[in-house]
């Protein structure tokens, strides 16, 4: 099998940047990746929008750093893959706020020559996807065969085609919504409560003294456990107990399941900034598809694209009901949408666990839009 | 309506009480209420056991400081209510290791005249039933017409009646469980994380300095997103926003789910200890029926009692087929069993928020056992 080569790239966005909330960034770096090549008609790329603690490495290979790294989507996006790379042209980039080479908080602030924290101006979901559209037109792409997003992702996709309706071929929405609901946004909030909470954040001003490790780590746990099932919870872990036949009778990590979170808390700290949690997670708690319209039908009127969406039966974070809406309105304005609800027992991270079930509807839904657009394949 | 007087009681155990753990606590103190009059016989009394927040104030009336307050449960116990105090006498204690009266890691240690902060031994659900027996010892009690309680208090009812299995007529066990599951004893990790790790924990030593209200906080509102469901917050809450129209584009409270929660947090953090916190998560994880046994129904057979079980289609953190997976071991050792899972919305909280479909279930169960127990009705 070819290796993909990931082709990682910087885009310096100059001038003053209005972003939803009416603030402006001066510039905006992107960090993205591209993989396979565009074809002349530059009509084979697909945009891949990543989820709240993902990257532009949605493929195997080096990533910027010119280290091979694993993609964090590689069992669909590679060579002879759902998203196959030998045909189409993937482009992935770091979101707006994020930490891992797009601008956020993190990012140097150029009026004052220190990192932005918490004066980084709110981004939005639409913010993320303007970015997006003008990384594509740096690149000099009109129109995506495909523009495909999970969790977060999904979000972007959305929001990528209802702002830019002639721009996009297909919108795959995959372990989405077009909304956040009470519970999804609760949670989000005790996440953000821990870190602001935490004496090490600094009122956003920690990248001197190291940051708010506490915090971001229970952030952390409270989402794993969102992400997962309570079936695939029973099935992993049970309560099996740690190295240890019998219970310890004092406050310390003695339950399998602990453990787990325990490790999935200290590892994010290592690799994830405490403020982009903050920032991410506000944008999907704003995102509202149906924002600035009478209905979310009105909002997805006019959007001239074929829709594929997907959600797990075992997802309670974006639960199968929230997709059904989506699908209902794309119907009721006469899109063309096909939906599936993929059985699996892993909850939400079933858009990272279950490529086979999902490259059975991916597949054949690019081969036929991309037949459609009128290019051999 | 006749008021039910509340009288309050205090009893001091003396000895060294042999604690599952092995260790030992020289004397327990414990803060009960009981409710109605005990008849001639001893044959009416019913013991409540409270949940993980609970006190011994079940029924309104006055509390132990003399004034009137609602009690956590008055709805289903007070004069003519399903449990009848004007037929019943009703008894609930503060459990081992609480906040509320009886001894616990915030009582003073003997040992240094200091509280006993994380020196405290972990206790057991197991642990709390003996020391309930001996209550009922000291008020002259042999055998209950019932133990009842709802979720942690649920846990207690089932671990009275398997110690002490000629000790109740009845059992009633409403949104519990024999054992968590992995899910559940995940949120009460991360709630003990955000505790543990609060600077103002201080090793569990803080109650001169003041207690570490961040962590516990978050626990709390970790808590309560489990006690809702979906379905209810979303009619409750939405995505409605508190005291705006429009998003604020700050790190704020904005969301009225977040208000709900932050106000949660800092309610529980003025009446609740941290450190009890710890030890009544701790003692919900451990807690396991079969425990001891080859299987459950081999826990469960012995016990001479009538089971009452309720749980509630909604509740996801004491979920129905643990309910019914103990009705399944109960009917296998043909124990006489009436099982319901209640229609609500109101998730884990239902126990609390659905009075009136619970009496439908406790009124003629209670009376029945009443009846068979021989004493005229």
């Amino acid at each position: 099998m070819k290796q993909t080569v990931a082709t990682p790239g910087s885009l310096l966005l100059p001038g003053g940047h209005t972003l939803t909330s009416g603030q402006t960034l001066t510039t905006i770096e992107v960090a993205y990746e591209t993989f396979g090549a565009l074809d002349a008609e530059k009509a084979n790329a697909i945009l891949v929008c990543h989820a709240l603690s993902g990257d532009s490495h949605v493929a195997d290979g080096p990533d910027a750093t010119g280290q091979p790294r694993d993609g964090w989507w590689s069992d669909l996006v590679g060579p002879g893959r759902a998203v196959d790379t030998d045909r189409y042209f993937v482009v992935c980039a770091n979101v707006l706020g994020g930490c891992s080479g797009t601008t956020g908080p993190g990012s140097e602030d150029p009026a004052t020559g220190r990192p932005y924290g918490l004066r980084f101006p709110l981004v939005t979901i639409e913010d993320m996807a303007d970015v997006h559209a003008a990384l594509l037109d740096s690149l000099g792409i009109d129109r995506l065969l495909a523009v495909v997003g999970g969790s977060m992702g999904g979000m972007q996709a959305l929001a990528f085609a209802r702002r830019y309706p002639g721009r996009c071929a297909s919108v795959l929405a995959i372990a989405t919504t077009w909304r956040l609901g009470a519970q999804a946004i609760a949670f989000n909030e005790v996440g953000r409560t821990a870190i602001l909470g935490d004496p090490s954040f600094r009122g956003g001003d920690y990248y001197d003294e190291g940051q708010p490790r506490h915090g971001l780590a229970i952030a952390r746990m409270i989402g794993h456990i969102t992400y997962l099932s309570d079936d695939s919870m029973r099935a992993k872990f049970g309560r099996r107990l740690r190295e240890r036949e019998e219970h310890a009778f004092e406050f310390v990590t003695e339950f399998e399941v602990e453990s787990y979170l325990a490790y999935q808390g200290r590892k994010f700290v290592e690799r994830f900034d405490a403020n982009t949690y903050l920032y991410m997670t506000k944008a999907m708690d704003y995102f509202d598809l149906s924002t600035g319209f009478p209905s979310l039908a009105g909002a997805v009127d006019g959007i001239d694209a074929r829709f594929l969406v997907l959600s797990f039966s075992s997802d309670w974070l974006f639960p199968t009901y929230q997709s059904r809406e989506l699908v209902d309105a794309l119907k009721a304005v006469g899109a063309e949408v096909s939906f599936a609800e993929i059985e699996s027992p892993y909850g939400h991270d079933a858009f990272l666990l279950e490529p086979v079930e999902q490259a059975r509807f991916i597949e054949p839904f690019l081969s036929s839009v991309y037949a459609a657009e009128g290019v051999a394949s």
